[in-house]
């Protein structure tokens, strides 16, 4: 499992079924669909039309394939943290970087952050990708926090609160935006970065 | 059953069990917990702990009790649009007001429009909710498009798409915003709208 293409690798020729990346993409499919809690190994196995034991060839359990598709959605957004724009620069210019490259991350990997999105928490692998998540959030809010120290962000907003509110803009992308339709990923970009990062900030 | 308080009434002294209105907000509170799809009227009967035909004294179905849930959202959310402060004045100061509004029906109204927010259009009703919702969102789409046509809006943003993310942001609050913690509704309020209104206000 790579997470260099969001495009599963197609099942190689010559083998009958799937390979690990088919189910995976079938899989979030079927979690986003019903809730993780409600599907069973039997219901992806009858939507895959293969038996259980052949889902079993490649994952251990259903855990492993909650905990595969999660990363499909968190490692590209912990990698954007990570990215040099997002450690070095002005704080405002590393607020737009951060929040461009996640919108980018949400169309491109819509159903992985789907189902990262829609996560209860009820088991030890949720609350570990719940926990991630956050880590991101907080980046969101120290970097909000300080563009308002240096007076580069309107004074009169509450980081926690901006933050909480740009998540839910971005956040419903994943919900409502198809890149197949008339508008363009860069033209919804556009148009959150010119409401959340224009809107914050400090007028001269 | 009024809509001038999200509060509902208590039950009549003397009167054993509940009013319609108790009964609705226990209602709505199974139908967000397990779905609409998913709660039947014995679901109801248990948590409410009474009788299905102590229920069927109040209201005659299952499709009844969200009909009048749903109005619970949308009579405030419709009654918006036609008040005065909506269709007189500037675009941009009515945009601002619809705005405001709707975020104060949002925190006022929390379960219902939860409740209207998740319907998947399974039957009629849902479908008749979801078209009168998207009427309001049609009165936003206007606006922006006039405000836009005056200079008063950015011209570099499209009308339909600020749109769905202005109601990704407000529509989220339901989600995650508790007026009985640290931050106030006027508060998020100001802090959606310093995004929303001034991000998409043109620049002199």
């Amino acid at each position: 499992m790579t997470t260099a293409s969001a495009v599963p690798k197609s099942p190689r020729r010559g083998r009958p079924g799937y390979d690990q990346d088919s189910v995976l993409e079938i899989a979030v499919q079927v979690f986003n669909r019903h809730g993780y809690d409600a599907t069973s190994m039997g219901m992806l196995a009858v939507e895959l039309g293969v038996s259980k034991s052949a889902i079993y060839h490649h994952v251990p359990s259903k855990g492993d394939l909650l905990r595969l598709a999660l990363d499909e959605a968190l490692i590209p957004l912990e990698a954007i943290g990570e990215d040099e724009r997002a450690q070095n620069g002005g704080t405002i210019e590393r607020l737009e970087y951060i929040l461009r490259s996640t919108i980018r991350v949400l169309i491109d990997r819509q159903p992985y952050v789907t189902l990262l999105l829609r996560l209860r928490g009820n088991t030890e692998i949720e609350r570990d990708a719940l926990q991630r998540r956050r880590t991101v959030d907080h980046t969101i809010v120290d970097l909000v926090t300080a563009a308002q120290a240096e007076g580069r962000v309107r004074s009169d907003v509450e980081p926690r609160t901006t933050t909480r509110l740009m998540f839910g803009m971005i956040n419903s992308l994943v919900e409502w935006y198809r890149p197949e339709g008339p508008v363009s990923p860069a033209q919804v970009e556009e148009n959150a970065i010119a409401m959340i990062v224009d809107g914050l900030r400090a007028r001269a």
